[in-house]
């Protein structure tokens, strides 16, 4: 039987040994840390992350979507608020359209059940030291630095972001390589479930601060807690430089989150004993060297956190590997081509939209050409279904390729731009015939046929 | 005395190490490679490369410029050969202005002998196995496996493209960083300065044969010899991969470089016992961390060679340092800074233009408009010397920032704009009057008047 080697029991590599496992390979899978299952409970909750239909359609397929979607809050909008305390909903789809909130460390200790459920044997505390790339042995070490080599019929690396297989190829010849950072980190803080006052704060949402240049995010947590996920420049005003004490923080949560500040217990001290996250953009190609090795999840393609996509596209990527394994294994060189050649172009469209909307969100969720060219597309969604989608309700609410999505979306821009030149439309959208009226702006727009049977 | 190390005896480790040197500093320059200079009469011409007016001001300052001229030979302009067996000579600018040729070992020996006599330790031999960003030791290791630890006043990390330094930094946080290969690599072969029929190729200039996707090269040696730099797709056809035997290689050889073929001796022995060179971008920041390591050269901003800048931007970098230097030492933090801020937008400008000439050599020289447009920026030079320059001159025959040349070369492509779209504008340049009539255009142009007083 042939056997696997995957380097990182985080979400994609423990997804990736329950696809593989079911496929009949034996299946190892080594992680550098301990078993985050162990500390779940004594720990406070880790990131947020939300999962949209690609990451469940990902995890329906081998049969998780249903435990995860019940380990999750649904959020169905975003709550922005405004400076001058106005909070303004704004549903992310149709009434039944949600994201599910879930702690990653939760959700990973799901995923890690359900591996060694399905016979995955997975190893802690003992990490990758290299891999030699001629004879496709992966070295190992452990906790107590005892260092052995195994030689696999084939690894898969799942190290994320700082990959060690990845350093390994970049110093082969012609391996494309960028990292690069955002000028903001992100730190979290805690808002615990019996806090007063917390109802104001409806569960069923994210809620948005943007404040030109810095946001603050809420998670739902299913205890009833919230995690604030506050983004800020590394330099400039405001920023984690300019923030050195805590009066200056406090100046800032009074002046941009006021309706936080009594909320966050022991807030100077949950926001200084932590260092801030930082964020990148990890491209590089190719993702794979011949039959020995291939680099999936983060570690081929780290993205911006704002789309909500990273382990979305993680759980996309094992789920698009299976089916190029059903097809082309034990060929894996050709595997890992193919699989490639069918990601690299979307992933490639997704790192740009990431980085786009973590522009918008700060900014433009508060302009207000921006807010009436949303609404209409909400509007003409609502109205016309089949017709009409908005990108994020395409990216996020269909498994369609992101390619198709952003085709679908330039034509109806087009129809978009017309609209927002039309005098008063913001008060003809009230109006009762306005779906008449906009029937036939849409087909005097003539967009293109294209195929939105999927929503 | 404050000690200073250099990591790598290259052209450009070797010229600061003069400059630091004259500043009265104690320095030690680490080289993992032996010294080039015990085998530089054994073994045939390394690569070759072109020093142009902003390499040599880079080594004017430190005394070397004439001597480096007197090692080289000139090259007044470019002939090109195109398929049919013509042969067009374009000059690279006014008559007494010249690349200079010459071969990479050679250029690093004459280094290498000024370094010694102006009191700098070079050690050969040893590497820089890391380098400890908290202490700022630099970690060393000899021929026979013994190491040891330095802790200089600061370091400078001039080693190369694949610079260990670089990637100790890269795995800082929030380090920025970008390998870009091009796909096509080269390599080099030999023609000896007594092989019959030489003469056909005048030895005062480059020689080109591009080939739309492929290209050939051949820079003059001082003995006589000449050095061919074959530019060849690794995948494709013609490619490294298509030419598989003797056959394919002469065949490319017989149909696009015919007139060389009698001049190269073993021909496919040369071309078959080396790997092609690869070509790559690099592009990262910081250069630095604090004040205990600057990168510099190749290190810091790999550029392709095609518009031979990579030398010459190396010597600008030593000059610009020293005089910062001079300006803030000891403040080495705020050195590396200013170092940065001065270079880094301009190597960014030189990193583009250099892939775009990359383009550009292969193509465009064959194309008839882009003929035409050079012959008038050639003849508008000519006439109004102080008025307009072509980029290619202002780049390569002056040390004018880059940016200024791009800005310059901006405003005058409007008025070359003009002029292509003139009927009858090839024969009109011929005509006595050309000068008279090239002025009233220029003058209802209303170029911006830019100074081009240091051309």
């Amino acid at each position: 039987m042939e056997s696997l080697i995957i380097i990182g029991a985080g979400l994609v590599g423990t997804a990736l040994s329950i696809y593989l496992k079911k496929r009949g390979y034996r299946v190892t899978v080594y992680e550098r840390s301990e078993d985050v299952r162990a500390t779940l409970k004594s720990t406070r909750p880790s990131v947020n992350l939300t999962l949209c239909e690609r990451g469940l359609c990902g995890l329906d397929r081998i049969g998780l979507r249903q435990i995860v979607e019940r380990a999750s809050v649904p959020a169905y909008g975003r709550f922005i608020h405004h400076w001058d305390g106005e909070m303004v909903y704004q549903p992310y789809g149709r009434e039944d359209q949600a994201l599910y909130s879930i702690s990653r460390n939760e959700l990973n200790s799901v995923l890690l059940n359900a591996a060694e459920e399905n016979g995955v044997r997975i190893v802690f505390s003992t990490r990758c030291l290299d891999i030699d790339l001629g004879t496709g042995e992966v070295r190992l070490e452990d906790a107590s630095g005892h260092s052995w080599g195994e030689t696999p019929t084939c690894a898969f690396a799942a190290d994320g972001c700082f990959s060690t297989v990845r350093s390994r190829l970049q110093r082969k010849e012609r391996f494309d390589y960028s990292q690069h950072y955002s000028t903001q980190g992100y730190c979290e803080l805690h808002i615990p479930a019996d806090v007063p006052g917390l109802s104001a704060l409806p569960r069923n949402g994210l809620h948005l601060w943007p404040r030109l240049g810095h946001m603050l995010i809420t998670f739902p947590n299913r205890d009833g807690s919230l995690t604030c996920s506050l983004h800020l420049p590394f330099e400039g005003q405001p920023s984690y430089r300019s923030l050195s004490g805590e009066s200056e923080l406090l100046e800032l949560f009074n002046a941009d989150f006021s309706n936080l500040v009594p909320l966050i217990p022991n807030l100077s001290t949950q926001f200084f004993e932590q260092r801030p996250n930082t964020m990148l953009t990890i491209r590089c190609s190719p993702w794979s060297f011949e039959d020995k090795v291939l680099l999936i999840g983060d570690s081929a393609h780290a993205i911006l956190p704002s789309y909500g996509q990273g382990a979305n596209v993680g759980f996309e990527d094992c789920a698009i590997l299976d089916e190029i394994v059903g097809r082309y294994a034990p060929d894996w060189k050709r595997v890992f081509t193919a699989f490639e050649q069918a990601r690299k172009p979307e992933i490639e469209i997704v790192a740009d939209l990431c980085y786009e909307h973590f522009v918008e969100l700060q900014k433009s969720t508060l302009d207000a050409t921006f807010q009436l060219r949303r609404r209409l597309e909400r509007r003409l969604h609502e109205l016309f279904p089949s017709r009409f989608a908005t990108l994020y309700s395409m990216i996020t609410f269909t498994s369609m390729p992101f390619s198709e999505a952003m085709k679908i979306d330039r034509e109806q821009q087009k129809v978009i731009d017309k609209l927002v030149r039309y005098p008063n439309i913001a008060d003809r959208l009230e109006q009762k015939d306005s779906q008449l009226w906009l029937e036939k702006m849409i087909h005097d727009s003539r967009p293109s046929q294209l195929s939105l049977s999927r929503l």
